[in-house]
């Protein structure tokens, strides 16, 4: 829950066309599909995927990690990252539990079997979309849990795409169907408001200094 | 034109899946669309870019350079640029001259104006997309004599994507419209036979000495 007093009080440190900002894109951002990445320690493509997910309008994504969580927050916390949620969990089983509770069916990029083509994925239902490494693709683990597997289409040669490329043909697909659907897939009015006072917060400077000033004023 | 006998002299140094390979690749490929390369001098933008042209069947592909070439060549003929055809221009004018003689209209990827959406956009005429630098965009001269542009829809912070990301989500997308379209997008069976002619070339180990030895046997 947001505090509403607090809120006001952080707007004045926000100018009114960034706010407007604030409020234009949360209008275009959706929780019914979600990134998975299993393969977090190639930083390259972690920021390239999380940037699409700006790009895109997906505001969550999840990174499935075992160690090495100090090194990759660094990193994360830099650029798009701040405006895209990115929660991790210690591995495929946890993440596929949580994402499964969250009425999330599991699916599976992967171009070695007889997928869905990315232009005929069904849209519908609420999907969280599972990249693998580069390499080895996704796990055994997610390939076994799969509701569904996606692939895109490669004619030529070359028989696979970074995966920062595969992510964002395939989220600015998906995501341009459902944009053109009458799927309900926007945030609702409370988690627009919510994410706006996280927002607001990252974008004032000396957040830390404004906000034990405004506790000290107004003791909890 | 192909020396037919050449061509049957060189094919027993192919395995026969592998021919079958050339023949099945070019059966998807196209010239219907080609892309150019402005800023050729990031080289690993220039790699992925061509590397999509090979995955999403795109035979040829153009890039503007005013010096360095040698540099670029040595970088280019590596991986998945075996199989795509980059051809070289000294400026963009030159570039733009010989594509419109080719019957291409010249389309301009641009997140900068009103743009058409890469969804929408009219598969049915011959098009060249223009790539610019990452930092600038596509140069004045391109903006000026464009018959089109195109943009892929961002609604978030991020203002811009990589090009090379840029690149696959636009050729993905308008070459899938293609294959499910009725246009007659394919190389006519000459080009594909010529195509067949160069891959071999290029697939054969001592391709030199083996030519040599042909030629001593079949004077010219």
């Amino acid at each position: 829950m947001v505090d509403k007093a607090l809120f006001s009080y952080l707007e004045e440190f926000v100018t009114p066309v960034r706010r407007q900002k604030f409020i234009d894109i949360l209008n275009k951002r959706t929780k019914h599909f979600t990134v998975v990445l299993e393969d977090v320690y190639q930083m390259h493509n972690t920021s390239a995927v999380i940037r699409s997910c700006d790009v895109f309008g997906v505001q969550q994504a999840h990174a499935i990690e075992v160690q090495h969580k100090n090194t990759l927050d660094k990193e994360i916390a830099m650029g798009a990252q701040k405006w895209v949620d990115l929660q991790y969990h210690s591995n495929t089983e946890t993440c596929i539990g949580v994402l499964k509770e969250k009425g999330y069916q599991i699916i599976a990029t992967t171009p070695h079997n007889d997928s869905c083509l990315v232009e005929d994925f069904d849209v519908t239902k609420k999907s969280a979309l599972f990249f693998g490494s580069e390499k080895n693709g996704v796990s055994e683990d997610v390939m076994k849990q799969a509701d569904g597997f996606i692939k895109i289409p490669m004619v030529g040669f070359t028989e696979s795409l970074n995966i920062s490329v595969s992510a964002a043909i395939i989220l600015q697909s998906v995501t341009s169907k459902l944009r053109n659907s009458t799927i309900d897939w926007q945030l609702t009015e409370e988690e627009k408001e919510f994410q706006r006072f996280i927002w607001m917060q990252k974008s004032i400077k000396s957040i830390d200094k404004i906000l034990a000033r405004y506790y000290e004023q107004n003791p909890k």
